[in-house]
């Protein structure tokens, strides 16, 4: 897309003059019109370097109100980020939903310096581009309007500017040390170009901003900008359009089945004693392998009321180091957090390399709860197996150990333990009467589990059920589990 | 208080089996007392490398419940947050209300490893201990309750444990490289107990735990945390005990005051277009020294409603890079804000070294809105100009240059102004019925300005008054203004 694109465009001093002003009232305007529709809206700057875009980005700024919009540099990672997958800090830093996000550099960069060396290897350009489709397709999706903008300039005019820029003592880079790759244009014109191609999508398009000029550059941006909020605020009852999914993978066909299970399994108390013991004390060895390795390792607790989730995550931790991992008790979200993607508050709580997460009920939550209750749409739970599919890809990819628990136990079992917490006066507090609530819809939670399982069972995040009505089984299925699971990854 | 400590004490297997269940139903009783009456937790531990303390820990947390507290290990600082003061991670990472929040080592760890040379240098001991206090000081007259921890054990007995624990594999710090200077024992053990002693307060006092036993240990953990809650919920409506109050420092007395200000000062318009693109030039320059120098820089405007806080600030930032400046426009808290200690938001945002932050309203607004419109308590508003003055020092302490404007203007300009604004369709959606509500409240703006001014006026924090009634004098005198005291600091 940069072939052909006439760079001798500019826009006299005068013109910049006369139109400048009607755009930052037009940009305001239309900042308050998709704040009150709650439309996030995103904003990347891409480009050459020595391309101008901090101070075209400074220009088109100044027509926003600064309590709506963040600005983000992206330099190299920092020690926390380096330890997390890419897309990691972008799905931090995405806007809330009414709010605009701009991106001074962005994830195009990052997989450019990080992912793709000098060769350009095919395969992985490919890989990457993926990636960055779904993280794009994902926020479409979900009403985040993307808008991209690549700061187009010749290779004479880039080394006229590095030249000056040297002259005048301006930092290339607010960041120290960085090898930047954009410098050698030529070689990086290719790469550049395929990647611009490869995510010119329907959800996500690009426009080519010729950057010699900075009058004509700004106009440009913040025209382009205006016409792309209008037409969304425009549309907004028709918001989610068709988009091309791009799918990373299809789920496994041979995924376990709640019907096949036999709750009727035990374990007797010297066996039960003994074998606890020996997994946790291995437990206890293992996470300092994984640690030593940096392997992060996912370990997910769903299940039914009182099927033993947090008994058995007590049991788990037991020998653990406490500096190791984390129990991520998954409840309703908060007011921030409703005010972003659903994804977002998860990709908060991902374990670095070499850590151990662990969730008391999860990202599940949308196709399980949020389903039953309707608190979530048909189009939103449907739409979510495939993005928690590839949620889980990015962090298996990044190489983290993902297992899945489903505690099932049967009606009678539950409403026994619920009596029981009943009856003691120190679990009292652990039933509530939304236990009791959705205990009526079982069959509905029922469905929901089991279209999950099948749905979500993938090579890199399988389930694995859990018969749990003898607690002692449920536990020693669970810590043996873990421990091979964890074996087979060293 | 190290000295005289009989480490030999210990506890059976069987007793700790008998009395260990206990404690656990207590804390967890506690824990959701604590919540429901929205009692903010700090659990700090700290104690001699190999103390054990992340077993302890561990055996103590698996009482509690998951989605109420969070454990944080305090170890070397990270890139970003090395960029920041000391205590700005520390805040980041204090409970909300009605959490608990854990520190496995914590500000007293950091203290002595980055603020402390081998020779423990005396006045910088008290220079470190005064801002530790402050900090504990700040929280607890909010309500936080402070719980602290020391695991002692003998010089022999680490040593002993050090050569175990390398036999066996186990990392010793979990964040690689860090020097642990509580490894030499004997050269430590004198700052140790001089830290102490200094921050064994009546609103943070210390426990020192006899840790060579692990049974012992987590009981006198959990008893001691369970004694210290319970008296806290029980006296919960006499919360604000008479603290002793650590000063940092007195205020000024010569701050600016209103009634001196004369608002008919003027600048003509060639006067003002040359000085302006001049001051605008040097603050292009100027930002790039102050990165390089990695000064921070922090710019507060606080004043009437269109008084031009939101013009004077795009014309600072008209030649700055985007990369090296943020403008926090400062609103109404919000539920998230709302459930930490009110200065959690603003810790947050300040700029980390080399970088400029400008905010549009301030924490000033604690005792001008929040003060007039009965938003906090006298108590607190009262409290809020020790405290404000003491995070500014923290901050200047740190190297950052604090420049604050108070725009004033008259009650009839501003009356010109709103009308203005009513009047002009692009410009009406800035005043709100709001604006007119405080405008009814001038006095006690008025009266609440000037305790503000008086009170909050430092060295290193000094207010300057802009007479904002000419809007060009007002941009020239900010400029100017901001040039030289950046210069006054290269």
């Amino acid at each position: 897309m940069l072939e052909n694109i006439d760079l001798s465009v500019s826009m006299s001093k005068e013109e910049y003059k006369t139109r400048i002003d009607d755009l930052y009232i037009r940009i305001g305007e239309l900042q308050r019109e998709a704040w009150k529709m709650a439309i996030p809206i995103i904003i990347v700057f891409e480009g050459w370097h020595a391309s101008g875009m901090a101070e075209i980005i400074n220009r088109c700024i100044i027509g926003l109100n600064p309590m709506g919009f963040r600005y983000h540099v992206t330099t190299k990672p920092t020690y926390e980020e380096e330890k997390k997958p890419l897309f990691w800090r972008f799905w931090r830093d995405i806007p809330a939903y009414g709010s605009i996000g701009i991106f001074d550099r962005s994830w195009y960069s990052r997989t450019v310096i990080e992912y793709l060396d000098r060769k350009g290897d095919k395969d992985k350009i490919e890989r990457c581009v993926k990636k960055i489709n779904v993280f794009e397709r994902q926020l479409s999706d979900d009403g985040y309007l993307l808008i991209k903008f690549f700061m187009h300039i010749s290779k004479e005019e880039q080394q006229k500017r590095l030249f000056e820029y040297k002259k005048k003592g301006i930092p290339l880079c607010v960041v120290d040390e960085e090898l930047d790759y954009f410098n050698e244009y030529d070689n990086y014109k290719s790469v550049v170009d395929k990647i611009i191609e490869c995510t010119h999508t329907e959800y996500a398009p690009w426009t080519i901003i010729e950057a010699e000029e900075f009058n004509h550059a700004t106009v440009k941006v913040l025209s382009t900008a205006i016409n792309m909020i209008e037409s969304r605020t425009i549309r907004r009852n028709n918001l989610h359009f068709s988009s091309q999914r791009t799918k990373l993978t299809s789920y496994s066909a041979c995924a376990p089945k709640i019907s096949e299970v036999d709750l009727s399994q035990k374990i007797e108390q010297d066996e039960y004693e003994e074998k606890k013991d020996y997994y946790q004390e291995r437990l206890g060895e293992l996470q300092y392998k994984l640690f030593r390795k940096k392997i992060p390792l996912i370990v997910v607790f769903e299940g039914w009321d009182a099927s033993g989730k947090g008994g058995n995550i007590r049991r788990i931790v037991k020998k653990m180091d406490p500096r190791l991992y984390t129990v991520e008790a998954v409840g309703v979200p908060n007011d921030l957090e409703k005010s972003y993607h659903y994804l977002w508050r998860f990709y908060k709580k991902i374990p670095e390399a070499g850590h151990i997460a662990i969730f008391d009920r999860s990202w599940y939550g949308r196709v399980l709860v949020e389903r039953v209750e309707a608190f979530s749409t048909e189009e939103q739970w449907k739409r979510a197996y495939n993005e928690i599919n590839e949620f889980e890809e990015i962090l298996a990819d990044f190489g983290t150990i993902i297992v899945k628990f489903w505690l099932h136990i049967d009606k009678k079992e539950q409403l026994r333990r619920f009596e029981n917490r009943e009856n003691t006066p120190y679990k009292k507090w652990k039933i509530t009467p939304d236990d009791w609530r959705n205990r009526e819809k079982w069959d509905a939670y029922l469905e929901a589990a089991d279209e999950m399982l099948s749905r979500t069972h993938t090579n890199y995040a399988p389930w694995t059920i859990i018969e749990a009505n003898d607690k002692k089984y449920a536990r020693i299925k669970i810590l043996r589990n873990l421990v091979e699971n964890i074996e087979k990854h060293l």
